[in-house]
């Protein structure tokens, strides 16, 4: 298969042990990256106005900005505070300019087992924040996790979940693809096909065979077992045409390497595997 | 939500490391059990008359025999050593009495990143047994695992796949429900459903948050975040009058403890949180 003729974009997770935000975007510049996705930590940490700056200065795209979402609440404050923190992060991914603000739904709220009723208040948070994400033209950019983050993390698990939500919705919704998260799918393909331009964005990583924890033990492309030129043909057969952005959490393994290493290895793969 | 009227099975790896397979049938019968679910390394270390005898002498049924499948091969060799092994499985079930044999597909074959691929190995070596299963009264039960171990354990990772290669093969096969994989499925309530008369076997156990290991971490019923009353109503809904089966794997906790104090528990949550 040919090299992606998407560009290539990296999620600031990446590189967030090694680099600052400002470090981080100057060196993909550096790279020859011309996007990023960062996170709200990262962003908090080295200011939002300086984010920005950083961003404009070296003439990134931003394909994302991490995250929003975990409406789930035990009580109506919590939930609503979640919702007051979304605005928050709509009103961040306009300054940054980001093209999506990506939602990660929230697991259980704390001492529940009703895995139906996480899945309404995500329903619920998502219209609730709607108007405010229409108005800030940030599109909502639901990513279905994968089923092992049910409990704690997502309750949004796949994507024909994530576009039944984007249907009753409407217009400024849309979902994330994400190898990780979606590749064991038996409906993977009719599912792609029926995002469709609702596709905002396509994160990339690997599957390890065996993954040591459940949460940072990330592949980089090419070491494990996920067929991701399938994967992309599909998300271009449906129309994508936006960035492959690379987002590996590896606490063991890849967030210990030097960032410049990082970073090559990732445009390396990006050409020869994605 | 008062007690199950269905009866309680081990599953005998959930004291696996305590117990012989004569031991833990025994015990079971001190307890007041009266069925198990015997794996097929226990069973070839105790010898298969002398399993067949134990379970005989204390009147147990087997509510399941743990387990064939695996029939992704990266060669048709292989593959067709996965099915002579199975045939052999199911003669094993057969001796024993067991009421089904719990089948786990496999995952990827070595070197492969093909599921569609390996998903079709499925059906086509369950195809292959299915006449050795009729014709030995066994019925194949079809055990989707979460799709955490897609890659390397079992691409058959929804009921709803289980269920329609169930369709394609027709009588003598069925499925085994096991909460620990399904609890997560948006579309769980409709594919138990689907199911009716189909659910060979109900397994329990509780998912932990957090889970520290992909494999071997698994809780005791009411120490995790599965809504199992609600699952069991699904399950009796749909027909299912067989027993409730306890598998618990557990490295660091379960396994660790005395036998007597594992069955113990196992009655005391049967009664209060299955």
């Amino acid at each position: 298969m040919a090299a992606p003729t998407q560009p290539l974009s990296i999620n600031l997770a990446t590189v967030r042990e090694q680099w600052t935000l400002g470090e981080a975007v100057e060196a993909c510049g550096r790279h020859g990256i011309g996007a990023v996705d960062p996170w709200r930590d990262q962003v908090a940490k080295f200011g939002l106005a300086e984010s920005a700056r950083a961003i404009k200065d070296h003439g990134m795209r931003v394909t994302g900005y991490c995250r929003g979402g975990m409406f789930p609440g035990a009580t109506p404050a919590e939930r609503q505070a979640a919702i007051d923190d979304n605005k928050r992060a709509i009103d961040e991914a306009a300054t940054l300019g980001a093209e999506c603000l990506v939602l990660v739904a929230g697991g259980l709220p704390k001492g529940s087992r009703d895995l139906r009723e996480a899945r309404k208040m995500v329903a619920d948070g998502l219209a609730a924040i709607l108007p405010h994400a229409r108005a800030s033209k940030v599109p909502l950019a639901t990513e279905p996790l994968h089923p092992m983050y049910a409990g704690d993390r997502c309750c949004v698990n796949t994507l024909k979940q994530a576009l039944d939500l984007c249907d009753a919705l409407g217009d400024g919704t849309g979902v994330v693809v994400d190898a990780y998260h979606v590749w064991w799918d038996p409906d993977l393909a009719a599912q792609v096909a029926r995002a469709g331009s609702r596709i905002l964005a396509y994160h990339v990583c690997d599957w390890l065979v065996p993954t040591r924890d459940m949460l940072l033990d990330r592949g980089m492309m090419g070491d494990g077992v996920v067929d991701l030129p399938y994967l992309r043909n599909l998300v271009e057969k449906a129309g994508y045409r936006g960035a492959i952005e690379v987002e590996i959490f590896s606490a063991e393994n890849w967030w210990k390497k030097p960032g410049d290493e990082v970073l090559r290895t990732c445009i390396e793969r990006y050409r020869t595997v994605c």
